[in-house]
């Protein structure tokens, strides 16, 4: 039983890794925290993360839990992070970590994510963003991606927009609070925020987005693409490394 | 005689090379631009840029000349961005290219340079920017900073400022028009403009700024600095990771 349970929140370099979840490879951001962890506290340890994230993606502040016994807390938490951090590779930075009581669950208690995807929008790559934006060389219709953006915003049926099989999906209803899109010079950002995503959901959206801004797709045909829900009638999958997981949200 | 010349405004994540200027090794950025476009010119090429860069330095807007006769080139002026960056590195890219008369000379002709220094400051290293940003981890006190970034904006000898040998420099003169600090969250960017820099000027400027701001100097230090003209007496450089040449200005 624990006494407690630490709350830490990361930040990594995704391009490296086989997504955050522990891998039999060894791959898996997880096995990182989980061996840099174990290191100072002397004992194996299991890090739960808030969100599994693919291979390639990023993350700026991913959420974890460990279970804590008093007595194996030698130092104090506020000097965690610069003691993990010294044990990590450079890829991945332990932010912040705070007492959190042992019923805290960085998974199930997460009532909410921001994610944001970001766009290279010019004819030419900028190569300090190369492992961190799509490239998209053609002119996009941001007033038309928009419009479409605007149409996922609620609670909807996002079967289409994930790579789960959606015949086999139980419930794919979930709630997209916030999908805004932002452009500085030639970077596009779209800010993606909802109470839960389903699998590659966030990355379907940030392809339909571009795939509509080319004009493959209308702003209309979003709405039609959710109503059918159906993933071959959406549009494809954004690129992993344009992918930042953001911020986790949690009540109270 | 040149006919005409080929202006080239380039990026580069400086990360793997030994700065612009060609090298025995092969490894500087120069190399690689010219191997590109001798393989498209079918010849080979000297490809003159307006600034040697630092090892590990990047750019956003390097500019570059190449001298051209017509009859070489055989594709339309308006595709030879892609088609050189076709044969680069991902890690350099030409933005564009227009034709300028033979008298244009990237360096000699270049009335300004602005640089962007960034620092992450912050006790956690952002990841995404570890080899884009130096990490300051101790707070920073950016009215101290902006302070002493005033004093050197205007007509000054920098010989402080530089690590060539002030003794040896005929004339440390430069005119600085902007050193502005901007901060947006963990991340503060220093933007310096000038008409011209000396020998790791603008990273001499960045890591006394940083200095100042962590109380080693106080602002008024950094006017007495210029009017001693000795580099003993002046911070540190900061590290060349942190710094991009972002855009060169060219009279009309």
């Amino acid at each position: 039983m624990a006494q407690f349970k630490i709350q830490l929140t990361l930040a990594f370099d995704g391009s490296a890794y086989h997504g955050w979840q522990s891998q039999r490879s060894g791959r898996g951001v997880q096995d990182a925290v989980q061996a840099a962890l174990g290191k100072l506290l002397g004992r194996p340890v299991t890090v739960v993360g808030s969100s599994r994230t693919d291979a390639g993606v990023h993350a700026r502040g991913l959420v974890a839990h460990v279970e804590m016994d008093a007595e194996t807390l030698s130092i104090p938490l506020g000097h965690l992070p610069l003691s993990i951090n010294a044990l990590l590779p450079d890829d991945i930075r332990v932010i912040s970590a705070i007492r959190k009581p042992a019923s805290f669950h960085a998974r199930f208690d997460a009532s909410g994510k921001q994610y944001r995807y970001r766009v290279w929008n010019h004819p030419a790559m900028n190569p300090l963003l190369r492992s961190q934006a799509w490239h998209v060389p053609r002119p996009l219709d941001l007033a038309a991606m928009r419009e479409a953006a605007a149409m996922l915003v609620g609670r909807h049926d996002f079967r289409a927009f994930t790579s789960n099989r959606g015949d086999l999906l139980e419930d794919g209803v979930r709630t997209l609070t916030r999908c805004e899109i932002r452009r500085k010079g030639a970077e596009i950002t779209f800010l993606i925020e909802g109470s839960g995503f389903l699998y590659k959901m966030c990355r379907c959206i940030a392809g339909t987005l571009v795939q509509t801004g080319e004009g493959r797709f209308a702003p209309a045909d979003v709405g039609r693409m959710l109503d059918g829900r159906d993933r071959k009638k959406a549009g494809m999958n954004a690129p992993a490394h344009g992918l930042v997981l953001w911020k986790v949200y949690y009540k109270k």
